[in-house]
């Protein structure tokens, strides 16, 4: 075809061998490519239209990869990485309160938190994660860490009801963090979250302040939610009412409303959470690590909530890694219903994806391949010998590829990954260094 | 030093950061190395030890490493990676009735099995274990895949009560099996199992054969056990007794019987193991993936039974990857016995190494690094973002790194991988390839 009837510029076209659009529901193309411009998926159809349609910059072909939404990891604690594999094979109770608090305490500020988020980011973007949820402190630091690396973020302006490093009380916290959140609000790749560290450990009046916020400034709030068992019962004791109770009675407990592992909910708090529009987030392999449970999330999902997927810190995981949280969420499942037919592969990768995009009400802009979507894309390589042979792509992402599989990594139409970090590079940063460099320091404060 | 002191020869004088031996139990040593010659351990001990005893051609140093025994993958089916992820997310029966059993019919040949063991050779030698329990058909293709691969294996001489593409019936299946086993003789790399199916699917005169064949030919038994619920119930309705009590009736329940899976044992039935002295070999994955339940690993520990981990095969896994499959065997311990400290780090290393060599009665050669045993060596890289920061090697051995951080990885003496696969390099294999032609005749096949 002559290359004058390509008209119209854009900057990127990627050719994928396969692609998965997540929308519709279910699609797994070939023959199809999608074609960017500036932050924005621009169109995506049959290569030869495309090719007939966009003039680009840039033309990717990716001849043995499926091309899919970024990942996107619902819940984190991104500075935490620097405390990775601390107090492992610990009970719960000892490890939090021997391993894990005494140590943030003494640690934590702001440049604690800068090089763990960096490294965090570092860890994610690698593996194909473009946006993560973030629930830790300082949270001027990780957004500044976030956008060192080109990553989109949601950070979380997280509140508990103890004094830290960071803040004297809850009313400082959320002070500090509207405070970032103005600071940042041209910034794109950043975006904002009530976080709550738990109800156990925030009071009626915090909690009342932050559903006020919530309304006012339309903001969403994640919180812990019912991950060890014994919560309900200290609640009732405590407070003469559940958790979910406790959230809803706060006017908490609506659409914008992110419960953080949810492992012991009833089946009647199934039926309120639906009822309010509330979502949930799944974190299989720390729930298995820190033995608190199997989480129902077949029956989430039949009941119709919205779930994402998510890694939880480094110290409880031990990897920031999706591809592990798609194949645990799989596996847990199945051993957990005594059902190898639940959550089928195509269904695993809508949490990664769509599924956290609309628990995190950012569906608008993330979560699938779509014109007018914001150009996250990851691509996977399915030519290694450990991938082969190969006869669903959607099985192979859950079950067989791994991190280490991902190719190539846009974050809002910028490639952030080309089989190395590309960010990274131009820095110049010695990730590796910096992160020995806390080791040493961390474990002079340990002894 | 002067260079004279160091008078005797070696072949190779590994360095590495950390020495993980397994043996002393628990013992982690930095500052040593190991000294090897032909295909045996000659030395470990303090590095500036080694280098005054001994004169080696050639000096590894492993400045971010940790070196430990290669892992022994205690049960697969290695040619079944040509099926890898055909029939996912199928309930169990359907999963064997329709999408595998029917396959394996009409596809097994002499070329099926050994261009799929090749390829399941490479995939666990690049990720780290350097001797596989292979339980298939055809075991001389299988024998010559592992040999193309440099990779030790333990065959499986596999009789099932009825008919296959490979033998008329078990007696076939016997004599075919003892064929290959006297013609693989002088194979230092190569030994063989008696590998009767299952229970449920061998008769009592073809398990009473086996037993006299083992007692006669000093091979060890290994079979799969209780992987289903159901299992118990149909051997008490056909046979009057539970399948323990069939196979110690037919004196099958000895030393040198290995049984696979064993998800649904009981506690008497964990006792009477141990009276007999037999092994057990636990795939965490599989059982996840299948439905099939959890195990009660930490009792069998603590009861003092043998353990091996196990990768099952590709079809039911996905990936031939015992890091996987450790750090499934630690997060599913965990979370079915509901306590976070159960089978910690170093227990779980034993279970791919001196635990699986202890199960599989080659505890004399394999299974920690000891002078005089065989030089099967894997070293691990900690250096990457994502295994960073690092205060405890074994635990990032367990919760951290993958497959994909091993670096080098000897086979009785001889580099098989550095970086990437030596051997199939120096053979220029096209793995890849090979993997996609089969696809392409399964797939016409499918239809």
């Amino acid at each position: 075809m002559p290359e004058s009837i390509a008209l119209q510029p854009a900057d990127v076209l990627i050719i994928p061998r396969w692609l998965l659009p997540m929308e519709p529901t279910g699609a797994l193309l070939t023959g199809h490519a999608v074609a960017i411009r500036g932050e924005t998926i621009l169109d995506v159809g049959p290569t030869e239209e495309l090719e007939r349609r966009w003039r680009p910059r840039e033309r990717v072909e990716l001849p043995d990869h499926v091309l899919l939404p970024g990942l996107i990891n619902a819940h984190t604690h991104a500075a935490m990485t620097l405390l990775r594999g601390i107090g492992d094979d610990l009970p719960l109770r000892r490890w939090l309160e021997e391993a894990i608090w005494p140590r943030e305490m003494a640690l934590m500020s702001e440049a604690f938190v800068y090089d763990g988020t960096l490294l965090a980011a570092a860890e994610m973007l690698r593996g194909g994660i473009t946006t993560a949820v973030d629930m830790y402190f300082y949270p001027e630091a990780a957004a500044r860490a976030f956008a060192a690396m080109g990553m989109r973020s949601v950070l979380g302006i997280t509140v508990i009801d103890f004094p830290t490093p960071y803040a004297a009380d809850a009313d400082e916290a959320l002070a500090k963090g509207l405070a970032v959140r103005d600071a940042w609000r041209d910034e794109p790749l950043v975006s904002f979250v009530l976080a709550p560290h738990a109800p156990y450990s925030v009071s009626d009046e915090t909690l009342e302040r932050i559903a006020t916020l919530a309304a006012q400034l339309d903001l969403p709030v994640q919180i812990h939610l019912l991950e060890a068992a014994q919560e309900r019962e200290e609640s009732l004791a405590r407070h003469g009412e559940t958790p979910l109770q406790r959230l809803d009675r706060m006017g908490l407990l609506g659409p914008g409303l992110i419960g953080v592992h949810a492992v012991h909910l009833t089946e009647s708090e199934i039926a309120l959470l639906v009822e309010r529009g509330a979502a949930l987030v799944h974190c299989p392999t720390s729930n298995m690590k820190l033995a608190s449970g199997i989480a129902a999330v077949p029956r989430w999902l039949e009941a119709g909530i919205a779930v994402g997927l998510g890694t939880d810190g480094a110290a409880s995981n031990n990897r920031l890694d999706l591809f592990q949280e798609m194949r645990h969420a799989a596996l847990l499942a199945k051993v957990g219903q005594g059902r190898a037919d639940v959550l089928p592969a195509m269904q695993i990768l809508e949490l990664a994806t769509i599924g956290a995009a609309r628990a995190l009400g950012l569906e608008h802009r993330l979560g699938s391949i779509r014109p007018g979507k914001a150009a996250d894309l990851v691509a996977v390589a399915l030519d290694a010998v450990e991938t082969q042979p190969c006869y669903d792509p959607c099985s192979h992402l859950v079950f067989v590829a791994g991190r280490e599989h991902v190719s190539d990594v846009w974050v809002a139409g910028r490639r952030r990954i080309s089989g190395k970090i590309l960010l990274l590079q131009e820095n110049n940063r010695p990730l590796s260094a910096l992160a020995q460099n806390w080791r040493q320091r961390i474990q002079l404060q340990i002894r």
